[in-house]
């Protein structure tokens, strides 16, 4: 059922355990140092696991959140308790649309059906949603693997560059700008990774540790050295996922995305971003109206050292009494992104609502 | 004589123990949670010191190495000493030009003077060194205001990003691209500053320190967080030192300035690089010749995180096996600095040599 690995095992990031009401996740804020899973049985825990991030990736989000109003059905089917659950988990955080739009999914599923029915349909409906994100994510590496082979074709190998951790972990299987690589690198591509440290969290880290359970060469480096190493020309394309994609190509993603952006162009390195269906936000009409998270400042307090001093000579920690500005996200105007990758192929980022014709785009 | 402080007392980054043939700096690599000095009594010492980054900061490792040529003639002042100890100083740290500029000034005043002659005069020489840093530190400070001041009128107040650190600790005293920010602080100016943390060594939070020891308001932000600020339209101006400028205006600085010039641009904010005479290199000719330290992949490894594991949610360590590219600077090039700002005055990046018209620029 999953095609992504842990030590050789097919492991999806969420699903639920055999018919038991309950779902079980991945810790992810325990990687890339200690595998282990945790068991999600109430609403709350998986508001908790969002909004702690033992979850993180928006597609992963929005299957978590769906998932979360199965376990709130579960004990009751009421209106009340619909409402207050899709409301619980929509607060957890504020950037991937995701989030939203799989509650909002599953809200207008369940509404309809008599209490009794809605436990049983929203598990239904949360199985949907994590599946259609594996199938979604599949098609997103093949749409992908065309760029890519492209590109590996002029040099005989490809070097990639990728940011924060958009790979399997950050959705229920495959992941979204990991996708393509994996398929690169099933194609027998000589497809190498470079791994960017995704400071304040270190999302870098999974983002290795993932391509290492499937073989794939990789170098972690300091956020800031990307610009450098794309000025060298030793990057062929940089790839990323979204948190949200604007009507007019604007992608919200992961802090950092954006200056990423700026020097591949600046150095004629196509951008990619990797989403399905469910990052894009038709609503929302520019970069601008996408809300971005600042979260604790202590998350580059206590990342900063394992010591509190530097006797060795390289380590410095942020003191407690120093103020911290900690926005998690970025806006990347859509003139910096080559092309959008989705389920349904890759497109400039203006033409993003051609392909889904079907929709009432306002 | 010195014009700095550490918790309230005038303190330089280096000095010579009075009447004692030893040189005495401050630990950078136990700041910012302790506070020592070393004491350095040969060139071996001093060569380590600037290797382990016990002093950094161009215009620092410039005074360091004279200091460090003081020291070896004080042991013996003959000419394969003095050959031997330029070699192994000149080797410490490739990037930063100042120490080359240093070595050669010091190694041309000692060579025609006899054995005898060579420990006093390399003392003096160094001094003068270390004064001369000191004084053109102040001047940039004055030309930087000058271009800050404008700016603040603007809006009131003056918001200034930065990068690693060039304050005091990097330089004999004043600092390079703080100095200015000193300078507008003392004139009243309400200026505040955002500190980039500046992985993999956080040389972010020297710079923070320092200001704190003298009240200047200021922001820790991850190095990815510095494009939103710009786009929000939250920095001012961009101040950054450097390590080594190229004849054309190209600039080599800890990695990582380049994305945040890229954004400045992008932004229209003024990206300035403050640097003394010591750090221009009008023998090359431009940011590709400047040579790029790669260092150990250990600097991401062992500060990224406090524990092994992330059992807080929050702390998330790079393994030991995990393959790492380190390099130390990046170049900017001179179409993204809006002005070079010397104890000469200030320019554009261009028009470097306008500003030494007595120099032969061959």
């Amino acid at each position: 059922m999953a095609d992504m690995k842990v030590n050789g095992t097919p492991t999806r990031a969420i699903w639920r355990v055999e018919a038991q009401p309950v779902v079980e996740i991945i810790d992810q804020t325990a990687l890339p140092h200690h595998y282990h899973t945790l068991k999600l049985a109430t609403l709350e825990d998986a508001a908790h696991a969002i909004r702690s991030m033992q979850v993180r990736g928006a597609p992963l989000i929005g299957a978590t959140a769906a998932y979360g109003v199965a376990l709130a059905m579960q004990r009751q089917g009421d209106d009340a308790t619909l409402t207050a659950a899709v409301a619980t988990l929509g607060a957890t955080r504020p950037t991937a649309v995701n989030l939203h739009w799989a509650l909002a999914r599953i809200e207008a599923h369940l509404r309809p059906l008599p209490a009794a029915a809605r436990s049983d349909a929203a598990w239904r409906e949360a199985a949907a949603i994590a599946d259609e994100d594996v199938a979604q994510n599949r098609g997103i590496g093949q749409h992908g693997l065309d760029l890519f082979r492209a590109l590996a074709e002029k040099r005989g190998r490809l070097d990639i560059m990728t940011h924060c951790n958009a790979g399997w972990l950050a959705t229920v299987d495959h992941g979204t700008a990991l996708s393509p690589v994996y398929a690169a690198f099933e194609a027998g591509i000589d497809v190498r990774v470079w791994v960017s440290e995704t400071r304040p969290r270190n999302q870098g880290l999974l983002t290795a540790w993932e391509l290492k359970q499937h073989g794939v060469p990789h170098t972690v480096i300091a956020d800031n050295a990307a610009g450098l190493l794309l000025m060298r020309g030793e990057v062929d394309a940089v790839i990323v996922g979204a948190d949200r994609i604007a009507a007019n190509g604007d992608v919200a993603n992961k802090v950092g995305t954006y200056l990423k952006a700026l020097a591949a162009k600046e150095a004629g390195v196509p951008f990619y971003v990797a989403a399905p269906r469910s990052t894009l936000d038709f609503a929302c009409p520019s970069g601008e109206a996408i809300p971005i998270e600042e979260r604790e400042g202590d998350e580059l307090r206590v990342v900063n050292g394992r010591h509190e001093s530097g006797e060795d000579g390289s380590i410095r920690q942020l003191p407690a009494d120093e103020a911290v500005a900690n926005p998690a996200f970025d806006v990347t105007p859509s003139r910096f992104v080559t092309a959008i990758i989705t389920e349904r192929g890759h497109c400039r980022p203006e033409a993003l609502r051609s392909l889904y014709p079907e929709e009432d785009h306002g």
